[in-house]
Protein backbone atom coordinates (compact mmCIF):
# COMPACT_ATOMS: atom_id res chain seq x y z
CA UNK A 1 0.00 0.00 0.00
CA UNK A 2 1.25 3.37 -1.05
CA UNK A 3 1.35 5.61 2.28
CA UNK A 4 2.61 9.58 1.63
CA UNK A 5 2.29 10.54 5.25
CA UNK A 6 1.45 14.25 5.82
CA UNK A 7 5.24 16.62 6.54
CA UNK A 8 4.63 18.55 9.69
CA UNK A 9 6.73 20.18 11.77
CA UNK A 10 5.25 18.38 15.00
CA UNK A 11 3.73 15.02 14.52
CA UNK A 12 -0.28 15.08 14.53
CA UNK A 13 -2.29 12.00 15.33
CA UNK A 14 -1.80 9.15 11.92
CA UNK A 15 -5.37 9.35 10.99
CA UNK A 16 -4.69 13.02 9.32
CA UNK A 17 -2.01 12.57 9.01
CA UNK A 18 -2.28 9.40 6.69
CA UNK A 19 -5.45 10.55 4.43
CA UNK A 20 -4.76 11.65 1.25
CA UNK A 21 -6.45 11.38 -2.04
CA UNK A 22 -5.24 8.67 -4.34
CA UNK A 23 -6.57 7.52 -7.78
CA UNK A 24 -5.54 3.81 -7.88
CA UNK A 25 -8.52 2.13 -6.90
CA UNK A 26 -8.72 -1.86 -6.77
CA UNK A 27 -11.66 -2.85 -9.11
CA UNK A 28 -12.21 -6.15 -8.18
CA UNK A 29 -12.14 -5.72 -4.46
CA UNK A 30 -16.03 -4.54 -3.09
CA UNK A 31 -16.20 -2.99 0.34
CA UNK A 32 -18.37 -4.55 3.09
CA UNK A 33 -21.65 -3.19 4.10
CA UNK A 34 -20.46 -3.18 7.53
CA UNK A 35 -17.49 -0.83 6.93
CA UNK A 36 -19.58 1.17 4.55
CA UNK A 37 -22.23 1.52 7.36
CA UNK A 38 -19.18 2.75 9.87
CA UNK A 39 -17.80 5.22 7.16
CA UNK A 40 -21.71 6.97 7.33
CA UNK A 41 -21.85 6.43 10.99
CA UNK A 42 -18.88 8.62 10.92
CA UNK A 43 -20.03 11.76 8.43
CA UNK A 44 -23.57 11.32 11.05
CA UNK A 45 -21.59 12.48 14.16
CA UNK A 46 -19.74 15.50 12.85
CA UNK A 47 -20.71 18.95 14.05
CA UNK A 48 -22.98 21.33 12.38
CA UNK A 49 -24.64 24.88 13.12
CA UNK A 50 -27.32 24.79 15.68
CA UNK A 51 -27.43 20.61 15.12
CA UNK A 52 -28.75 21.04 11.76
CA UNK A 53 -27.62 18.15 10.27
CA UNK A 54 -27.42 20.15 6.52
CA UNK A 55 -25.84 17.02 4.74
CA UNK A 56 -27.30 14.80 2.51
CA UNK A 57 -25.60 11.47 1.28
CA UNK A 58 -26.38 9.30 -1.25
CA UNK A 59 -24.36 5.98 -1.84
CA UNK A 60 -23.71 4.04 -5.16
CA UNK A 61 -22.55 0.62 -4.34
CA UNK A 62 -21.68 -1.19 -7.54
CA UNK A 63 -22.22 -4.35 -5.57
CA UNK A 64 -25.64 -3.89 -4.69
CA UNK A 65 -27.04 -1.61 -7.52
CA UNK A 66 -24.95 -1.67 -10.22
CA UNK A 67 -27.25 0.47 -12.74
CA UNK A 68 -27.29 3.16 -10.08
CA UNK A 69 -23.59 3.12 -9.44
CA UNK A 70 -23.25 3.32 -14.03
CA UNK A 71 -25.86 6.67 -13.54
CA UNK A 72 -22.99 8.30 -10.48
CA UNK A 73 -20.13 7.32 -12.95
CA UNK A 74 -21.64 9.53 -15.76
CA UNK A 75 -22.09 12.09 -14.04
CA UNK A 76 -18.48 12.95 -13.25
CA UNK A 77 -16.69 14.78 -15.82
CA UNK A 78 -14.73 12.69 -18.53
CA UNK A 79 -11.11 13.18 -17.06
CA UNK A 80 -12.64 11.94 -13.02
CA UNK A 81 -14.58 8.86 -14.87
CA UNK A 82 -10.76 7.48 -16.21
CA UNK A 83 -10.05 6.47 -13.16
CA UNK A 84 -13.16 6.61 -10.56
CA UNK A 85 -14.59 3.74 -12.82
CA UNK A 86 -12.23 1.51 -11.07
CA UNK A 87 -13.77 2.84 -7.49
CA UNK A 88 -16.67 -0.01 -6.23
CA UNK A 89 -18.48 2.76 -4.55
CA UNK A 90 -19.07 6.34 -5.37
CA UNK A 91 -21.25 8.59 -2.54
CA UNK A 92 -22.65 11.86 -3.39
CA UNK A 93 -22.49 14.83 -0.45
CA UNK A 94 -25.15 17.47 -0.93
CA UNK A 95 -26.75 20.06 1.07
CA UNK A 96 -29.73 21.71 1.75
CA UNK A 97 -29.07 25.18 2.63
CA UNK A 98 -32.11 26.53 4.54
CA UNK A 99 -32.09 26.34 8.46
CA UNK A 100 -35.38 23.96 9.01
CA UNK A 101 -36.33 25.53 12.31
CA UNK A 102 -36.80 29.60 10.50
CA UNK A 103 -36.40 28.95 6.83
CA UNK A 104 -33.34 31.18 6.55
CA UNK A 105 -30.08 30.98 4.28
CA UNK A 106 -27.79 28.30 6.25
CA UNK A 107 -25.04 29.70 5.27
CA UNK A 108 -22.53 27.31 7.46
CA UNK A 109 -24.51 24.09 5.31
CA UNK A 110 -21.47 23.31 3.17
CA UNK A 111 -19.17 24.11 5.78
CA UNK A 112 -20.44 21.16 7.64
CA UNK A 113 -21.19 18.86 4.96
CA UNK A 114 -17.16 19.21 4.86
CA UNK A 115 -16.88 17.91 8.61
CA UNK A 116 -18.75 15.49 7.79
CA UNK A 117 -16.83 14.37 4.41
CA UNK A 118 -13.85 14.70 6.08
CA UNK A 119 -15.06 12.54 9.41
CA UNK A 120 -15.89 9.50 6.18
CA UNK A 121 -12.30 10.30 4.78
CA UNK A 122 -10.65 9.84 8.15
CA UNK A 123 -12.76 6.80 9.35
CA UNK A 124 -11.80 5.50 5.52
CA UNK A 125 -8.26 5.59 6.95
CA UNK A 126 -8.76 3.91 10.06
CA UNK A 127 -10.32 0.92 7.70
CA UNK A 128 -7.35 0.57 5.41
CA UNK A 129 -9.97 1.95 2.75
CA UNK A 130 -8.65 4.65 0.43
CA UNK A 131 -11.15 8.08 -0.53
CA UNK A 132 -11.37 10.31 -3.53
CA UNK A 133 -13.26 13.41 -3.05
CA UNK A 134 -14.11 15.43 -6.32
CA UNK A 135 -15.91 18.45 -7.25
CA UNK A 136 -15.62 17.54 -11.15
CA UNK A 137 -18.92 16.37 -11.66
CA UNK A 138 -21.85 17.56 -14.16
CA UNK A 139 -24.58 19.54 -12.03
CA UNK A 140 -27.38 19.57 -14.17
CA UNK A 141 -26.68 16.24 -15.33
CA UNK A 142 -26.38 15.20 -11.88
CA UNK A 143 -29.21 16.27 -10.78
CA UNK A 144 -31.81 14.69 -13.74
CA UNK A 145 -29.89 11.76 -14.04
CA UNK A 146 -30.29 11.10 -10.19
CA UNK A 147 -33.47 12.78 -9.83
CA UNK A 148 -32.57 15.08 -6.89
CA UNK A 149 -35.38 17.99 -5.88
CA UNK A 150 -34.49 21.28 -6.88
CA UNK A 151 -33.56 22.49 -3.17
CA UNK A 152 -30.47 20.46 -3.01
CA UNK A 153 -26.92 21.50 -3.76
CA UNK A 154 -24.52 19.07 -4.86
CA UNK A 155 -20.92 19.46 -2.97
CA UNK A 156 -18.86 16.49 -4.00
CA UNK A 157 -18.56 12.92 -5.07
CA UNK A 158 -16.05 10.65 -3.52
CA UNK A 159 -14.48 7.77 -4.41
CA UNK A 160 -14.39 4.62 -2.22
CA UNK A 161 -12.76 1.45 -2.27
CA UNK A 162 -9.43 -0.14 -1.60
CA UNK A 163 -6.29 0.87 -2.49
CA UNK A 164 -4.64 -0.73 -6.50
CA UNK A 165 -0.75 -0.66 -7.63
CA UNK A 166 -0.44 2.80 -8.86
CA UNK A 167 1.02 1.43 -11.87
CA UNK A 168 -2.88 0.62 -13.05
CA UNK A 169 -2.84 4.04 -14.01
CA UNK A 170 -1.38 6.08 -16.60
CA UNK A 171 0.71 9.11 -17.95
CA UNK A 172 -0.26 11.89 -15.85
CA UNK A 173 -2.16 10.33 -13.01
CA UNK A 174 1.01 7.69 -12.28
CA UNK A 175 3.26 11.03 -11.94
CA UNK A 176 0.42 12.82 -9.30
CA UNK A 177 0.11 9.44 -7.79
CA UNK A 178 3.52 8.75 -7.26
CA UNK A 179 4.40 12.85 -6.50
CA UNK A 180 4.92 14.13 -3.01
CA UNK A 181 2.22 15.70 -1.15
CA UNK A 182 2.67 19.33 -0.24
CA UNK A 183 1.06 22.15 1.20
CA UNK A 184 1.49 26.27 1.34
CA UNK A 185 3.93 27.23 4.13
CA UNK A 186 2.09 27.30 7.55
CA UNK A 187 2.64 31.16 8.25
CA UNK A 188 0.70 31.48 5.15
CA UNK A 189 -2.41 30.35 6.15
CA UNK A 190 -2.18 30.59 9.69
CA UNK A 191 -1.92 34.02 11.26
CA UNK A 192 -1.54 35.08 15.40
CA UNK A 193 -3.19 38.15 16.58
CA UNK A 194 -3.61 40.26 13.28
CA UNK A 195 -3.79 39.19 9.72
CA UNK A 196 -1.06 37.79 7.79
CA UNK A 197 1.56 38.09 10.87
CA UNK A 198 2.45 34.24 10.50
CA UNK A 199 1.86 31.87 13.61
CA UNK A 200 4.84 30.99 15.16
CA UNK A 201 5.64 28.48 18.24
CA UNK B 1 -13.08 14.71 31.70
CA UNK B 2 -16.98 14.44 30.61
CA UNK B 3 -17.24 11.84 27.88
CA UNK B 4 -20.43 11.60 26.02
CA UNK B 5 -18.94 9.35 23.32
CA UNK B 6 -21.25 9.12 19.64
CA UNK B 7 -24.34 6.25 20.11
CA UNK B 8 -23.86 3.71 16.87
CA UNK B 9 -24.70 0.88 15.39
CA UNK B 10 -21.31 0.00 14.38
CA UNK B 11 -18.16 0.88 16.24
CA UNK B 12 -16.46 4.09 14.75
CA UNK B 13 -12.73 5.70 15.53
CA UNK B 14 -12.49 7.07 19.20
CA UNK B 15 -11.21 10.32 17.87
CA UNK B 16 -14.16 10.85 15.72
CA UNK B 17 -16.87 9.16 18.45
CA UNK B 18 -15.71 11.12 21.14
CA UNK B 19 -15.34 14.99 19.63
CA UNK B 20 -18.19 16.75 21.01
CA UNK B 21 -18.85 20.42 22.19
CA UNK B 22 -18.28 21.14 25.68
CA UNK B 23 -18.82 24.90 27.18
CA UNK B 24 -16.88 24.12 30.18
CA UNK B 25 -13.37 25.37 29.64
CA UNK B 26 -10.97 25.45 32.31
CA UNK B 27 -9.93 29.29 32.70
CA UNK B 28 -6.33 28.55 34.51
CA UNK B 29 -4.98 26.07 32.32
CA UNK B 30 -3.38 27.19 28.67
CA UNK B 31 -2.73 25.64 25.77
CA UNK B 32 1.21 24.69 25.09
CA UNK B 33 2.38 26.13 22.57
CA UNK B 34 3.37 23.04 20.31
CA UNK B 35 -0.12 21.55 20.81
CA UNK B 36 -1.34 24.56 19.15
CA UNK B 37 0.82 23.83 16.23
CA UNK B 38 -0.27 20.67 15.92
CA UNK B 39 -4.08 21.58 15.63
CA UNK B 40 -3.02 23.82 12.97
CA UNK B 41 -0.71 21.45 11.61
CA UNK B 42 -3.69 18.96 11.17
CA UNK B 43 -6.02 21.83 9.52
CA UNK B 44 -3.38 22.68 7.08
CA UNK B 45 -3.49 18.82 5.98
CA UNK B 46 -6.88 19.04 5.09
CA UNK B 47 -7.96 18.58 2.10
CA UNK B 48 -9.45 20.96 -0.49
CA UNK B 49 -10.89 21.54 -4.16
CA UNK B 50 -7.52 21.83 -6.48
CA UNK B 51 -5.08 22.09 -3.51
CA UNK B 52 -6.23 25.82 -3.17
CA UNK B 53 -6.53 25.60 0.70
CA UNK B 54 -9.01 28.56 0.84
CA UNK B 55 -8.87 28.70 4.41
CA UNK B 56 -7.22 31.61 6.64
CA UNK B 57 -7.06 30.85 10.25
CA UNK B 58 -6.44 33.98 12.73
CA UNK B 59 -5.20 32.27 16.39
CA UNK B 60 -5.57 34.39 19.58
CA UNK B 61 -3.74 33.07 22.37
CA UNK B 62 -4.63 34.69 25.77
CA UNK B 63 -1.11 33.19 26.96
CA UNK B 64 0.94 35.32 24.54
CA UNK B 65 -1.82 37.90 23.41
CA UNK B 66 -4.55 38.97 26.19
CA UNK B 67 -5.29 42.41 23.90
CA UNK B 68 -6.25 40.70 20.67
CA UNK B 69 -7.65 37.69 22.57
CA UNK B 70 -10.06 40.14 24.41
CA UNK B 71 -10.44 41.70 20.53
CA UNK B 72 -11.51 38.19 19.66
CA UNK B 73 -13.68 37.83 22.66
CA UNK B 74 -15.69 40.73 21.92
CA UNK B 75 -16.78 39.68 18.62
CA UNK B 76 -18.70 37.16 19.75
CA UNK B 77 -22.83 37.13 20.71
CA UNK B 78 -23.22 37.86 24.28
CA UNK B 79 -24.56 34.03 25.19
CA UNK B 80 -21.25 32.64 23.51
CA UNK B 81 -19.25 35.62 25.69
CA UNK B 82 -20.60 34.00 28.44
CA UNK B 83 -19.04 30.72 28.77
CA UNK B 84 -15.86 31.14 26.32
CA UNK B 85 -14.84 33.61 28.18
CA UNK B 86 -13.30 30.74 29.92
CA UNK B 87 -11.43 29.28 26.66
CA UNK B 88 -8.35 30.27 26.65
CA UNK B 89 -7.53 30.45 22.97
CA UNK B 90 -9.76 31.67 20.47
CA UNK B 91 -9.40 30.89 16.58
CA UNK B 92 -11.23 32.59 13.61
CA UNK B 93 -11.55 30.64 11.01
CA UNK B 94 -12.01 32.40 7.46
CA UNK B 95 -12.17 31.70 3.55
CA UNK B 96 -10.65 33.62 0.73
CA UNK B 97 -13.82 31.94 -1.95
CA UNK B 98 -11.96 33.24 -5.38
CA UNK B 99 -9.68 30.38 -6.78
CA UNK B 100 -6.28 31.55 -7.03
CA UNK B 101 -5.41 30.03 -10.71
CA UNK B 102 -8.26 32.04 -12.69
CA UNK B 103 -10.48 34.32 -10.02
CA UNK B 104 -13.35 32.44 -10.30
CA UNK B 105 -15.31 31.60 -7.15
CA UNK B 106 -14.43 28.86 -5.44
CA UNK B 107 -17.41 27.54 -4.46
CA UNK B 108 -15.79 24.58 -2.24
CA UNK B 109 -14.35 27.57 0.06
CA UNK B 110 -16.40 26.81 2.71
CA UNK B 111 -16.52 23.37 2.46
CA UNK B 112 -13.00 22.32 2.30
CA UNK B 113 -12.96 24.80 5.26
CA UNK B 114 -15.21 22.64 7.18
CA UNK B 115 -13.04 19.72 6.22
CA UNK B 116 -10.05 21.73 7.98
CA UNK B 117 -11.73 23.02 11.03
CA UNK B 118 -12.85 19.16 11.37
CA UNK B 119 -9.55 18.04 11.39
CA UNK B 120 -8.22 20.39 13.90
CA UNK B 121 -11.33 19.59 16.44
CA UNK B 122 -10.11 16.02 16.11
CA UNK B 123 -6.26 16.37 16.65
CA UNK B 124 -7.72 18.67 19.64
CA UNK B 125 -9.83 15.18 20.99
CA UNK B 126 -6.26 13.15 20.81
CA UNK B 127 -4.53 15.86 22.80
CA UNK B 128 -6.94 15.86 25.27
CA UNK B 129 -8.37 19.16 24.65
CA UNK B 130 -11.70 20.43 23.77
CA UNK B 131 -12.93 22.39 20.90
CA UNK B 132 -16.48 24.28 20.35
CA UNK B 133 -17.08 26.31 17.03
CA UNK B 134 -19.34 28.67 16.98
CA UNK B 135 -21.40 30.54 14.15
CA UNK B 136 -22.42 33.20 16.91
CA UNK B 137 -20.86 36.08 16.26
CA UNK B 138 -21.22 39.56 14.66
CA UNK B 139 -19.48 39.76 11.31
CA UNK B 140 -19.27 43.66 10.92
CA UNK B 141 -18.16 43.83 14.21
CA UNK B 142 -15.35 41.00 13.13
CA UNK B 143 -14.01 42.30 10.26
CA UNK B 144 -13.65 46.13 11.67
CA UNK B 145 -12.41 44.85 15.11
CA UNK B 146 -9.97 42.11 13.49
CA UNK B 147 -8.76 43.88 10.75
CA UNK B 148 -9.92 42.13 7.87
CA UNK B 149 -9.33 42.08 4.44
CA UNK B 150 -12.84 42.42 2.72
CA UNK B 151 -12.71 39.58 0.43
CA UNK B 152 -12.13 37.49 3.26
CA UNK B 153 -15.62 35.40 4.68
CA UNK B 154 -15.37 34.25 8.34
CA UNK B 155 -17.49 30.82 9.18
CA UNK B 156 -16.72 30.31 12.63
CA UNK B 157 -15.06 31.01 16.00
CA UNK B 158 -13.62 28.14 17.27
CA UNK B 159 -13.12 28.04 21.29
CA UNK B 160 -10.08 25.67 22.68
CA UNK B 161 -8.95 24.92 25.83
CA UNK B 162 -9.13 22.09 28.71
CA UNK B 163 -12.52 21.09 29.97
CA UNK B 164 -13.67 22.19 33.58
CA UNK B 165 -16.32 20.58 35.60
CA UNK B 166 -19.44 21.54 34.08
CA UNK B 167 -20.55 22.78 37.17
CA UNK B 168 -18.90 25.33 36.31
CA UNK B 169 -21.57 26.10 33.57
CA UNK B 170 -25.22 27.52 34.91
CA UNK B 171 -28.99 27.44 34.32
CA UNK B 172 -29.37 26.20 30.71
CA UNK B 173 -26.02 26.03 29.59
CA UNK B 174 -25.34 22.93 32.39
CA UNK B 175 -28.15 21.56 31.23
CA UNK B 176 -26.97 21.16 27.47
CA UNK B 177 -23.57 20.02 28.44
CA UNK B 178 -25.05 17.13 30.54
CA UNK B 179 -27.57 16.08 27.79
CA UNK B 180 -27.13 12.95 25.93
CA UNK B 181 -25.89 13.58 22.37
CA UNK B 182 -27.96 12.82 19.42
CA UNK B 183 -28.48 12.48 15.47
CA UNK B 184 -31.29 12.33 13.35
CA UNK B 185 -31.95 8.31 12.37
CA UNK B 186 -29.56 7.53 10.03
CA UNK B 187 -31.95 6.84 7.04
CA UNK B 188 -33.26 10.65 7.01
CA UNK B 189 -29.78 11.30 5.39
CA UNK B 190 -28.15 8.69 3.89
CA UNK B 191 -30.04 7.37 1.10
CA UNK B 192 -29.10 4.71 -1.30
CA UNK B 193 -29.24 4.42 -4.85
CA UNK B 194 -31.99 6.66 -5.20
CA UNK B 195 -33.55 10.47 -3.37
CA UNK B 196 -35.03 8.99 0.16
CA UNK B 197 -34.23 5.76 0.11
CA UNK B 198 -32.90 4.98 3.68
CA UNK B 199 -29.36 3.12 3.53
CA UNK B 200 -29.38 -0.38 4.95
CA UNK B 201 -26.79 -2.67 5.72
Amino acid sequence: MLKKPATTEIPIHELIAHRWSPRAFDPERMVPREQLLALLEAARWAPSCRGEEPWRFLIFDKQTQPQAWEKALNCLEDSNQKWAQRAPVLILATIVNIFEHNDSPNRWAAYDCGAACENLCLQAVHLGLITHQMGGFKLAKTHELLGLPVEVTCMSMIALGYQADPQILEGDYLTRELAQRNRKPLGEQFFEAEWERPFKI
